[in-house]
C-alpha cells in the first residue's frame, strides 16, 4: 500500500472541501463533476492494493459468506417479483442483474465493500408499477419499466455531476433506524406472504410444512450466530459458525424437504427456473424502449424520480453503514463517483428489462464484518470486595479489516456461475419454505438490533438495574418516548402506505425524516439529549472526506459529542458483531 | 404458628436418631414404625397453621399454576398411555387418579408441598406390562395391573415401617442430575412421538400443523417464563408473566387451533373423553381382582417390586426437591409417613384400575417455587475504575415460602371438576399438539438446568472468561470429563432400556447410581473434588431431621463443604427462579 504515510494522505482526501471558497464555487451544485474527480483520484492510488491485499483465508470466508447472504434474499424477492408483474421478472432477471451489478462495482466502484444487488424495496416498487400500469395497459409493462430506469439513471447522473450526495452526510441514525426498522418489519411481512402463498397454491399440507421449516430454518440461523458471538469452544470454531451460519442452515433446511417419506411426499413449491441465460419471457435480452407512446415515455419520468430518491438514500446509506467507524478502515470512500455508476447499472438494467440494482441495507455492512479480524479479549475489572475480586468480561475489538475487491468480484463470478444451467437446478431444489426462514431472519435481524427497540427496552427496564454511567439516563424519559414517538410514527406511515398502490411514495418519506430531524428535532430536544439519543450514520472520516466534510447541525455545535450512547457501551462490552440484517452493529 | 419456639422446634426434630443407640436399637429396619410416629408427632403440631397461613394472594397463583403443570403432562402422558393399553387407561382414569392422590395427600400428607400424580414414568411401566402381558394373555390385564399395585403396597408399607426412606439422605445430585437428565430426553421423545402419533392417525396435514404449534407452544413457554426472570417491566408483572405462562400460552394456542379456516378445517386429534365419572371402558370402578389365576397373582410379584423401587426413588426425590435447601422453609419434614401414604394411594389405585400416582419430580419443586416470595434486590460491586464505577446486578433471595396445605387441596378441587361433563368438554378442544409442547417444554427444561450440561459448557468454555473464583476450576479438567462421562453412561443406559420390553427395570439403573456414587466413586475422585461436583440432594435440615440426620460419606467427613459450586452461583447471583421441568433450580 503505497500512499500511506499518514500526512499526505490525509491531506489529498481533505482536498475536497468547500470551506474558504466564494462565490458561485461555494454552491456545490454548480461545481459540476468535482466531487466525481475526487472520488476518483483520492481512490485510484490504493487500486492496486485492492488486489494485492486479497490473498488472505478472511476473502475465501466472505466471498462465500456474501453469496449466501446477497443470493439467498435475491431470490426470495424475486419469487414475490415473479408472481406479482406477471412472471415478468423471473431467476435469471435477477441473476443477470446480480452479476452485473457485482461485476460493474466490484471492478470500478470506488467502494468495493458496499454489495450492490436486487432489495425487497425495488420488488416492492416493480410491482406496485405494474399494479398501476396494468390499470391501462399491462402490454407496455416492460417498455415502461425501460423508461423508468432510463429517467431514474439519468437523474442519478444529475445527482452525481452536482455532487448531491454530500447531503448524506446530514444522515443520522434517527432516520437510518427508522428505515432500518421499516425494512425489518416488511420483511417479515414478505416471510409470512411467501408462507401464505404456499397455503393458497399448493394446500394446506405444504403450508405447514413450509411454516415449519420456516420457523425451523430462522431457528438454526439465529442459534448459530448466537453461538458464534458467545465464548463457547475455540475463537476460531465461533468464528467458522458465524461466518457458515447461512450456509449450514440452507444446505441443512434444503437437505431436510428433500428426505424421502412425508417430507418429499408433500409439495411444496420451489424456485421456478427457466432455460439459462435466456430471459424468462420469450423475448430478447434488449427492451424495445424506442416503441412505446411518448405520453407513457413521459407518464414514466416522475417514478424515475422516485427509483432515484430510494436508490439515493438506500444507495448510500448502505456504503455508509458498509463504512461506519467501528471498522477500522485505511482506504477512502467514494460517493458521488458510486452514485454515477449506480445510473449507469440503472440504465442497463433498464434496457435489458432485468430488476435495478442498488446497495443492499442489511447485507453491505455483513460484507465488511466478514471481512473484518475481531480479536475477543479480556478485560479484568478489579472490585472492592474479598480477595480474589474481580469480574472477568469478553470485550471484542477489530484489529483491522481486509480492504480489497476481490472478494465481492469472487462472488459476482459464483453468481455467473449460477446462471449455468447445472446449478440453475441446484436453485430449483430449493423450497419457497426457506425462503421465508430468509425473510424472517433477515427482518428479525433489523428489528432485534434496531435503536428504536433498544431505546424501548430501556424505558421499560426497572431503573434500578441500570448502571449508573448509562448516558440515556441523562435524558428525561418523556423525551426519550417522545423521540421514539417521532421514529415509531415514520416508520407506521411508511410501513402503511407500503400495503397500498401508493408504495412508490415511500422513499419520499424516508426521505423526509432527513430535515425533519435537522430543522425539526432541535425546537423540542436539546443539544445534550440529541447527543446522546442519536449519531452521525457517516461517522467516519474516510467516510467525511467524500462528502465535503462534516455536517453542521443547528443547535449542535459539536460533532464529536455525537453518539454518546454507542461509544458508551463499546467501552464497557466492545464491538458487536454484525448480524446480517442489523443495520448498525 | 405456636410451636414455633426455635429451641423446643430443634429439639424435637432432632428426637429421630440412631446417634448413641445401642444394640438392635440401632438397626434402623427393625425399629418399626418409629420414622412413621417420629414424622406425625413433628408435623402435627403445625396442621393447624398450614390452613390458617393459606390466606395470601400466593396460594391463588399456586393453585391456578399447579393446575396447570400438574394437568398438562399427565394428560399428555395419558394421550400416550390410552393407546398403548389397548385404551384401557383414558382419561376419567387419570383425573381420578390425580384428584385421590391431591385429595389425600393434601389433606393426610406430612409434605403437602410434594404434588403426587400421573407421571412419564408410571406411563412407561404401564403400557412396557402391557406388551409383556399381552404376549400371553391381553385379557388379564387390568387384574394383572391390580394385583402388581397390591404387591407395590405392600412393599410399599414395608419400605415405611422400617424406616427404610432413611437411604434416601445418601442421594446427591450425581444421581438425581443423571434422573433429571433421564426424565428430560424421555420427554423430548414423547413429544417427538405424540407427533409422529399425528402423522400416522391424521394425515400429514394434520402432522405438519401439529409440529408448528408444538414449536410455537414451547417458544411462547419458554419466553414469557425467560421475561418473567428479566428485568423488565415491574417485579409484580414479571410475577404474573412467570406465573401464567403455562395458562397464557396453553389458552392462545388451544385457541389458535381452533381458528376457522385452514386451521380448524385440518383435522389434528384432540383429547379422546368419553362419559363424566365412568370408566373409559365398559367395567365398574372395582377391579375384579379375586378372579386372577394363582400364578399370575405371583407373576405380578416383581412387578410390584419395580413400582416400589420406582416410587421409592421418584416420590422420595420429589419430596427433596421440593424442600431443598434454597428455600426458607420452616416447617419440618415426613418421608416415612408420605411414603405409607403412598403405599395407600397404590393399593386404592390397583383395586379400581386406574394408574399409580406418585411425586412428580419435575413439578414438586414449581409448586413451592409458586408459593415463594422472592425478592430481586440490587448488589452493587464497586469496581476500581474512574468515578461513577459500579457494577449493578439483579440477585434474586427467597424471603418465604407460604407453607400450607390449602393449594394442593384446591388444585385437588379443580381436578374433580373437570371430571364432570362441561369441563371434559372443554378438554376435549384441546388438540394432542399442545401435549407435543408440554412435554417439550418440561423436557427441554429439565436438560437445560442440568448440572450434566452446566459442567459440559464449563468445559467448553474459553476458559480465560470464567472469572477465577469459580470453584469448577480448581478440579483438573480431565476429573471433571470423567464425573460427566459416569453421569452420561448412568443416562444411555436407563434411555435405551425404556425403549425396550425391558424399560421395566430402569428403577434399579437409577437406584444403583446411589451405591455407585457412595462407595465406587471415592476410589476415582478425591473429597475435594467431590465437594465442588456433587451436592446432597438432601440439604435442608427440615428434610434431614425425618431421615434420621445428616449421612456419612466415606472419604468425605465434612458435610458442610458438599456443594461448593452452588453456593458460589447463589452468592454471585442469587437463586434461579424455578421453571417447570427443571429438577434442581
Amino acid at each position: 500500500m503505497s500512499p500511506d504515510q499518514p500526512l499526505t494522505r490525509e491531506k489529498s482526501w481533505l482536498s475536497y472541501t468547500y470551506e474558504g471558497r466564494k462565490g458561485w464555487k461555494s454552491l456545490r451544485a454548480l461545481n459540476l463533476f468535482r466531487g466525481m474527480y475526487h472520488d476518483v483520484r483520492r481512490r485510484l492510488p490504493y487500486y492496486w492494493s485492492d488486489i494485492a491485499d486479497a490473498w488472505t483465508y478472511r476473502v475465501v470466508a466472505s466471498t462465500i459468506r456474501m453469496y449466501f447472504v446477497n443470493m439467498l434474499p435475491a431470490i426470495a424477492y424475486t419469487l414475490d417479483m415473479y408472481r406479482r408483474t406477471g412472471e415478468f421478472y423471473g431467476i435469471n432477471e435477477a441473476l443477470f442483474s446480480s452479476a452485473l451489478a457485482a461485476m460493474i462495482f466490484s471492478v470500478l466502484g470506488a467502494q468495493p465493500l458496499t454489495i450492490v444487488g436486487i432489495t425487497g424495496l425495488i420488488s416492492l416498487f416493480n410491482y406496485t408499477i405494474y399494479d398501476i400500469v396494468t390499470i391501462y395497459e399491462p402490454a407496455i409493462y416492460p417498455n415502461f419499466m425501460c423508461w423508468t430506469a432510463i429517467w431514474a439513471a439519468i437523474f442519478h447522473w444529475i445527482v452525481a455531476v452536482c455532487n448531491l450526495c454530500d447531503y448524506m452526510r446530514y444522515v443520522t441514525d434517527f432516520s437510518s433506524e427508522s428505515f432500518g426498522a421499516y425494512v425489518g418489519i416488511i420483511y417479515c411481512i414478505k416471510g409470512v406472504e411467501e408462507l401464505v402463498n404456499e397455503f393458497t397454491t399448493q394446500g394446506n399440507t405444504a403450508g405447514f410444512m413450509s411454516t415449519m421449516i420456516a420457523i425451523l430454518y430462522f431457528l438454526t440461523i439465529y442459534g448459530l450466530e448466537r453461538l458464534g458471538s458467545s465464548t463457547v469452544w475455540k475463537p476460531w470454531f465461533r468464528g467458522l459458525l458465524a461466518d457458515y451460519a447461512y450456509v449450514i442452515g440452507t444446505i441443512f433446511w434444503v437437505g431436510f424437504s428433500h428426505i424421502p417419506g412425508n417430507l418429499k411426499a408433500t409439495h411444496v413449491s420451489f424456485v421456478p427456473i427457466t432455460r439459462a441465460f435466456y430471459p424468462t419471457q420469450p423475448r430478447g435480452w434488449l427492451i424495445h424502449f424506442w416503441e412505446l407512446d411518448a405520453k407513457w415515455v413521459f407518464a414514466a419520468l416522475p417514478f424515475g424520480f422516485l427509483v432515484m430518491l430510494l436508490f439515493y438514500y438506500d444507495h448510500n446509506v448502505s456504503s455508509l453503514t458498509a463504512q461506519a467507524r467501528q471498522f477500522p478502515l485505511k482506504k477512502p470512500a467514494g460517493f458521488h463517483w458510486d452514485f454515477f455508476l449506480l445510473g449507469c447499472t440503472t440504465f442497463l438494467a433498464g434496457i435489458t428489462g432485468i430488476p435495478m440494482p442498488n446497495g443492499l441495507v442489511p447485507q453491505a455492512p455483513v460484507h465488511t464484518d466478514s471481512l473484518t479480524i475481531y480479536e475477543t479479549s479480556l478485560r479484568t475489572i478489579s472490585t472492592s470486595e474479598g480477595e480474589g475480586a474481580e469480574i472477568r468480561r469478553p470485550v471484542v475489538t477489530a484489529s483491522a479489516v481486509v480492504e480489497q475487491r476481490i472478494s465481492h468480484f469472487l462472488m459476482g463470478l459464483l453468481i455467473i456461475g449460477t446462471m449455468t444451467r447445472p446449478l440453475l437446478v441446484v436453485l430449483h431444489t430449493m423450497p419457497a419454505a426457506v425462503f421465508a426462514g430468509v425473510f424472517f431472519t433477515v427482518g428479525w435481524g433489523s428489528i432485534e438490533s434496531n435503536g428504536i427497540l433498544q431505546k424501548l427496552i430501556f424505558l421499560a427496564r426497572e431503573s434500578r438495574f441500570i448502571q449508573r454511567d448509562e448516558p440515556l439516563l441523562t435524558v428525561r424519559r418523556r423525551k426519550i418516548a417522545l423521540y421514539i414517538a417521532c421514529q415509531a410514527v415514520g416508520v407506521a406511515a411508511t410501513v402503511a402506505i407500503s400495503q397500498t398502490i401508493a408504495a412508490i411514495g415511500f422513499p419520499i418519506l424516508i426521505i423526509a425524516l432527513i430535515p425533519f430531524r435537522v430543522w425539526i428535532m432541535p425546537r423540542w430536544f436539546s443539544a445534550e439529549e440529541l447527543d446522546v439519543m442519536d449519531d452521525l450514520t457517516a461517522n467516519n472520516s474516510a467516510v467525511l472526506a467524500s462528502l465535503g466534510g462534516p455536517p453542521r447541525f443547528p443547535g449542535q455545535p459539536d460533532n464529536e459529542r455525537f453518539g454518546l450512547e454507542r461509544r458508551y457501551s463499546e467501552r464497557g462490552f466492545g464491538l458487536a458483531r454484525q448480524r446480517a440484517g442489523s443495520i448498525h452493529r
